[in-house]
């Protein structure tokens, strides 16, 4: 019942954020769940999409894509195969709710932040993990435009971080590792805000049998929250530095 | 307060199952969740694809899609645009596992069985009213299976249904119609088993300052249970006439 | 020599026109010819497309589309396979002509009707169903546009009709289905006003050998001509309830 | 009344078939319809496509396509764009269905042969242009087969020519050039064989006001007659060069 | 060591210019470099793409395409594969760059010139008769404008050719055939000016082994300025016709 | 006349080559030229393309491809635009015919190994940056094909490295960067065998009146050539550490 790697349950793996690891982008973060490893880059738009014009208020979108040889066995290029799969498509959208539960619109002005989550290299947790970077880059785009004095107040309300939990070999664990991710019967993607609110609950049963009842969901829930409150003060830390 | 068509907010909207409203198809249902109408249909294959061919083992997928004018405003056609957007492609991945979470594979042998689930009108709910229609049809496409003696055994290992839950005006709701599911501030989905066990549960908060707490997530857990029993007791009926 | 479905050559399949079959829709009708079933809704949107603008005329398109399950063997959806097919654009081609024949664009204003016929049921003359269905919804849509004081004449000149006939073992026969249309040496499309001109004539010889002469073709025409007669008749009862 | 270019109603315009104009082709033909100018490439192919393999029988398949600057403004490429329109579609598939209809496939054994008709300039009746150029192409495509004694009979039952009719200003013409099809009330093009029947009879009303009655379409189809008959001629007489 | 077709290492094949063989295009000549037969035409349109506009400054583009069966084997439509190839897009490009060479874009006015240069039968060399041919297209099209006095002075300040030169069996050689293309141990595409100087020099080491010294490189680069100044007295006296 | 990172006009910038930056990939290497950072990464697939297969021998080919937010401005996604660009399939080719320059395709059998070159952060230079890098991880993957003993020899009969060269206000200077890049009349890429050969000559005027003479053609060689010199220098002792 040992964890591949040697962790215990509840513990998330060794976390890293390295911010402003572009040059270009306003705002960038190469953030690590163990190996897994995620480039996130904020880049800030004057000007919003067609349906939001003149509404005062701004927007903000993400993009997550994989490159083909981050994972164990090469993937094709979704723009070799001329369209996006469905979990890319999945992915991307939960990562843009995920950022827009903690930003004020009207205070951001007709600007847009389009966040590019692009999975260097894969071990399970990269949708987690994109979410918990991209608010780090999120957030120094947003001081990007103040010190601009394109803003006046900072539009965002809050903090997203984000973990994975799930059941392997009837044992309830956080931040699953490709190796457990893969063997998982539940599989859970939780989002919290730095409050402790839910932005997301994605929670699934892999396969013929593996429905959950209320008491594992509660367990469930319960280690996600635990994880993000510590993913929250490693973000914290980040973007005091 | 009162709800925009006048129930209650544990009630579901009026929900009615023609089976076989298709001629050809192996298992077909036209669902109604009130004026939300979806034709599901189940094809059956010999075959399973590339990838799982020679385990012995069959496969369930889905796919969703919607009329154009199933809607107010008419929607481009995807195939005309070329590509299927996210949304797409999120409910058709949701439809398929939820069905495969009931599924003995073993038991239903090298077989494929696709589940078209079409939107002729939208009222909101539409995934939800898919997968408690597609499960009638998957069904009865075992049924055709086993009568022309290809299954020794029943694949179903139980039924699934599915139900929209949100917060409205600060008011849990059941099956929100599109009225209410535009100024929902919680939306979640729930795909239920028959015994009342977890297969999906997909909540997101939509917008800022809409993270929701705990006790408000267990509140419309309670709510989209108690609606998924009426749901798998109208599957039921329809199944047994 | 007889037909499958025992009827007599010159005779139609059992036509039944549900006119409002949608909600959302400016006109909409479900007609079957036979098991035949194609779902045609008509949108009304103000303006026209950029080559037109200006001219102070409107304009009317359609598209055709078939559900996967509509036929005995399950289709791959094209938005799937990410384009539209020869066949599929042809019909939308003709339903499109088809009704343009009837319409005075300068009476119509700078609107534009869009019909989509979705073809949810196939046993042969989708496209002749289409035809004929998608004159309904446009009355309808028509009506919509008088009713909101938007128009002030009907810009409906007269109506339009389709059926296919074709010669099988020999015998010219009328609005064959897929068993007859699938062993026929020729298949002829025709299109007519109600007062019973020529607007599309679309007949081939299909395979070697099948080339037709004169005669023939007169018989054909002919046939259409009687047939039509009967489908005005039945459209003009469906828009006078 | 007069033609702008001077022809009687019932004259072809004058036509020029350029056998084996290229040097890879099993078969080809540059044929010109006064400014009308089409080359056609048979090329010969072993084997069938997936759906006919095993039966013995050949097919025989078309592609029409127009250069961007062969019309009198340029057109965007199909292969830029992405995909290929209707129009484009529905001519190759015309083309092919014509030449099908005098081949034996039978005869033919499992060879497919692919008739390219590339517009290089187009000044009305492209697809007519194709169609009989194409004939010849097949024809010396059949010819190379033979000779490489591939096969024991000629596959060709007959031969096939097409032209355009049309309606301008009340009057029915033969062979319409641009400037007369672009006001043509009614529109046709009719596939004969060199035995004089019918292939493919496709007439069109060209907009409201324009549908045509019995005695206007048997006109039509004396004149195409005449038309394609003469088409016939010249073509024996490229091939017997 | 003879070469397939009997010319010394320093001869091109015969070159022919058909100027005008198009009637639309405002500038146009079928070139042929001995069986390479490539047709290319200048379209001149008012106005200059988005990222140009309000310059002053006009613009010349290019695409590079092959018929299906120009080649001795039928290639696929790039229309129907549903996207271009590589080796196409590199081609228009290089054809465009060289064009741009030689014109003052100032004195062009906010016009744009696109080259469509297709290529109707292959064999070796087709990118660089592209070069060559188009330029007298595009030359006749400046013509063209300042006839219409929509240009005072010329914008061209040059002219262009390109030739090729590679190495087959040791021997550096001008001008390869299909033949010598296929074996040639490195392949150079060369564009020069009228006066003498590079615009483009495009060399290839082709496979293992074939890498090339300086001294090997200067006598290939003398080879192709040979080629490219008779290339342009065959231009010029085109032109002067 | 000073270059604005102050090198002297036959300076490299800092280059940077880390080894093994990828977990699964079979060899990678993160290469920095300056802020220009290429994430490159082999991957060996047994057995070839189909055109291949059958020969013994094996094969080596690229994909290039910039992240968004690589360079100043965000670029969109190849795969949101569903369809590769002209300058990222040129660039992909020139990396793989780089390559395949040095590789005994006897020697290694039928395996495939594929580069992935993806530009994180782009300031000029990025397809010599990339065949640099690609070589170091090609490296690694051939020894690691030989140390699961599946290759008796090293394949590799050489090694490759690209610089840039071009002329900027006149003078030449090797390595551009993306400020001396966009104002350069010429731009020159050279890849370079270990042993001093060519393998790819690629230069170009750009715009015009920037065509260059033979004696600048050679100066720009000659610091093309210096510069390979060095970068081999470094390729080696990544290669040994």
């Amino acid at each position: 019942m040992a964890r591949p790697d040697g962790r215990v349950p509840t513990q998330l793996r060794p976390v890293n954020i390295h911010r402003n690891w572009l040059r270009h982008a306003e705002g960038s973060a190469l953030i690590e769940f163990g190996d897994t490893r995620v480039l996130c880059a904020a880049t800030v738009e004057d000007g919003v999409p067609r349906w939001r014009r003149g509404t005062g208020e701004g927007w903000v979108t993400a993009e997550y894509a994989m490159l083909p040889r981050s994972t164990d066995t090469r993937g094709a290029r979704e723009s070799v195969r001329g369209k996006i799969g469905g979990r890319t498509h999945e992915i991307s959208r939960l990562i843009g709710r995920s950022l827009r539960a903690v930003v004020d619109f009207k205070a951001m002005g007709e600007h847009t932040i389009t966040l590019d989550c692009d999975v260097l290299q894969a071990d399970g947790g990269t949708r987690t993990a994109a979410v918990t970077g991209a608010y780090v880059a999120l957030a120094d785009a947003m001081k990007h435009l103040r010190k601009r004095r394109k803003l006046k107040n900072n539009p965002l309300t809050g903090s997203v971080a984000a973990v994975s939990v799930g059941v392997v070999q009837g044992q309830p664990r956080l931040d699953l590792n490709y190796l457990e991710d893969s063997v998982a019967d539940t599989d859970m993607n939780v989002v919290l805000t730095g409050d402790g609110k839910f932005v997301e609950v994605q929670g699934t049963a892999e396969g013929q049998g593996a429905a959950f009842d209320r008491e594992l969901l509660n367990k469930l829930l319960d280690l996600a929250s635990g994880g993000c409150e510590e993913l929250t003060a490693i973000q914290k830390k980040a973007l005091s530095e």
